[in-house]
């Protein structure tokens, strides 16, 4: 229909909540051409990935080849490779592999990092929950410690082994701190001869006033004594001054424990500094109404990568739904364009929260509400099903969760990708980061990792 | 009712087929403690683990973790160790972290490594199939050689990138190559935009006359036709001579690949050497009728780690079966001992054997019979649906199958474990192996691996 005319091209860096959203908008629009770029060849469904590292779901359950998703949506072409910055004079996208790109649209949808608020170091041991591999890292790591627990006739190392402390009152700490409290409780009773579960602690640190801050106060509540009754200690107002080898240092005080788990800042992405647009305090690229760069009308920011206000002061927060609505929004906004019509301003429209605490409670808030227990679990359960992507996913994942509902079984306790011997957290610090992009050798035989 | 007297002390080394019957052989029997070590938490189901590299399955849905099959087990502790050798005068196994532990009787069931036949330098540009990692190493290179393909414009590059080698016609290299021939043939058009699957080529390499030896003679033509129906090119009568990060070399030949598979052969545990006791020529102990070392009654080897004889010169292939058979029969003897009854020979009764060439072929060879094809295949899938451990799995599976018979997908289609921009097989050797046991520090952040 268009044939004489040259395509639009539209390239969306990230294959997010956001991004996917931008490129399916943009199905069946001829009009356009679209390349998806990604690091990674798969979409992740963030909000399950705690399940993953506390050995509930396996990875292939909540990720999907970003590949699979367009294998039908002919318009949109998919690249694993790296964004490295932009020549916005030119609208040209750089490329670690791949060079210059051309673009009439681009979206940025790149997500967000951990932030360790300056302290890098302290990743090694206290590791975050982004992607795939750290979740099956933070699963070597919890397993690997039951494992050597079994095997330690010392008390003292006894309790390290089977101390877990999970950093950061949010929901991804939450979340976290309920699966450890349930998986000490009742998984190692069962499996394990000698450990004794009155050992095992696990303490939720934060250091606000209250976890859940997001919350109704009511629900942050309720939150804490939910996870105490799964065994979880929750100490507020408790800032970690140094995470080390042995555990974490609160000022005077300290913990030895063998797993630290971090879910306490993110940051956004590097490249945001390289633009030299205007951020944000927290590194996030300041967006107009339409989610565009000021002064660059056709690069859009969107998700956790970007700061855009609808009341003044008052960002909009690095949820699931903020980066789906603007992803739709901004394939709308480009379909007007194609036809020579004005943008139209993003609003967004709060479906509220919900955080999980262990197998068959929530908290939850919408529409001027406030649920919690069972049927806020429930309501948790069904809007995280539905929304998972691809109709397989969905009735793996609810089949794996039935079976664990009822046999309390863990489906994927399996430690892999690292030596097994390896002693949790290695004191040694790395010499220097590995080169983000050049060629690296495998690891020899027995690290197969 | 024993409570007067002292336990008798059973340790087995592996989790695997044969260790696992030996344990279960000996449930409820009061009067032995039984002491399982494995290197790893987990049992493998090593008949499908291809699935998992060629991302048809994932490693959850294969594996299963030891401690689960022995919770309701009281008489069986299970222990993440190594074995390093035996004080056979004290009664003692060495172990790497626990120090020496005490048995009555003694199991080695440690299965096999694979031998690259002196060419220990070929592992890191041919990985073989034995562990998880290495599944999920596998299904790296493979699918991140399609998304590299993808991207490069240079012919000659990208048909190196869609040439995939496998060595060794036995039945892992042939399931490997079947399932590399479908994977490029149909996985790639829907997929890929700019691939063209004419390019992508799979090559067989067999050093011997025909593939898959140990079938008659028609199975292994029936299957070489199979192969090549799925555009699988068998060489047989070719002898690799060089593997590099280039590709193989067979004499003046040279094939560029970027991803090259061993399937070629096996070796005995490095345990083996230290034991002082006869070993054949391939370094498997030679042991009595009764699996016992010559001299050594108490200690028994099965499995891929012994060489055991039921017509003179001719020992028993290494099968599941054949363990599986061993461990049961060693579990029985324990029994009899306790009562103060004498030993019974082991016979092995032969099941048969079979292969599978794709998702829908496979050739199959028991009780006389000769079969191929469809039906075959189905038997194949029922035999092996039917020994996957744990009732979850098997459903899982099946469900998983039945989707990807279908919709002709893969499930599991992911790429994680290492950073995804290194350019496959890197050049690099690797200055020296790493330690087998002490202290590694894990890696930073980028390469959580």
């Amino acid at each position: 229909m268009n044939a004489g005319k040259a395509k639009k091209r539209v390239i969306i860096v990230g294959g997010g909540f956001g991004g996917l959203r931008v490129a399916r908008g943009l199905a069946g629009v001829d009009d356009v051409e679209i390349t998806l770029l990604d690091r990674r060849n798969h979409h992740l469904f963030q909000p399950l990935l705690y399940q993953v590292a506390m050995a509930g779901l396996s990875p292939a359950e909540i990720a999907v080849p970003i590949r699979t998703v367009f294998s039908r949506q002919s318009n949109c072409r998919v690249i694993l490779e790296t964004a490295t910055g932009i020549d916005f004079a030119n609208k040209k996208l750089k490329t670690a592999g791949l060079g210059e790109l051309d673009y009439d649209w681009l979206v940025l949808a790149c997500g967000s990092r951990h932030s360790y608020f300056g302290h890098i170091e302290w990743e090694d041991y206290a590791p975050g929950l982004k992607s795939l591999e750290e979740a099956t890292e933070i699963r070597r790591r919890v397993l690997t410690a039951f494992e050597l627990a079994e095997k330690e006739t010392d008390p003292a190392k006894q309790r390290r082994l089977l101390t877990f402390v999970v950093i950061g009152g949010g929901p991804t700490g939450v979340e976290l701190a309920g699966a450890l409290g349930e998986i000490s409780r009742f998984t190692l009773s069962r499996d394990f001869r000698r450990i004794d579960p009155e050992r095992a602690r696990v303490i939720l640190i934060e250091a606000g006033p209250r976890i859940l801050p997001t919350f109704a106060e009511k629900l942050s509540d309720k939150a804490t004594r939910d996870l105490e009754q799964l065994g979880v200690t929750v100490w507020t107002n408790s800032m970690v001054t140094n995470v080390t080898g042995d555990g974490v240092v609160l000022g005077g005080e300290s913990v030895h424990a063998a797993t630290v788990l971090w879910a306490a800042g993110v940051a956004p992405p590097e490249l945001n500094r390289g633009l030299g647009v205007e951020l944000d305090r927290q590194g996030r690229v300041i967006v107009e109404k339409d989610c565009s760069i000021p002064g660059h009308r056709d690069v859009f920011v969107i998700g956790d990568q970007a700061h855009i206000e609808e009341e003044p002061g008052k960002p909009l927060p690095g949820l699931a739904p903020v980066a789906i609505q603007q992803g739709k929004h901004i394939a709308r906004n480009i379909q007007l364009e194609l036809k020579g019509k004005a943008r139209e301003p993003f609003h967004y429209v709060d479906k509220g929260q919900m955080a999980t605490i262990g197998r068959r409670r929530a908290i939850a808030q919408f529409a001027g509400m406030e649920i919690a227990g069972f049927f806020a679990w429930l309501a948790w359960l069904l809007v995280h099903v539905y929304y998972l992507i691809g109709f397989k996913n969905r009735l793996q994942v609810m089949w794996e969760w039935t079976w664990s509902y009822l046999k309390f079984r863990r489906g994927a306790r399996l430690i892999v990708n690292k030596e097994w011997h390896a002693p949790l957290p290695a004191p040694a610090k790395p010499a220097e980061p590995p080169p983000a992009v050049e060629s690296r050798p495998p690891p020899p035989a027995q690290a197969h990792a």
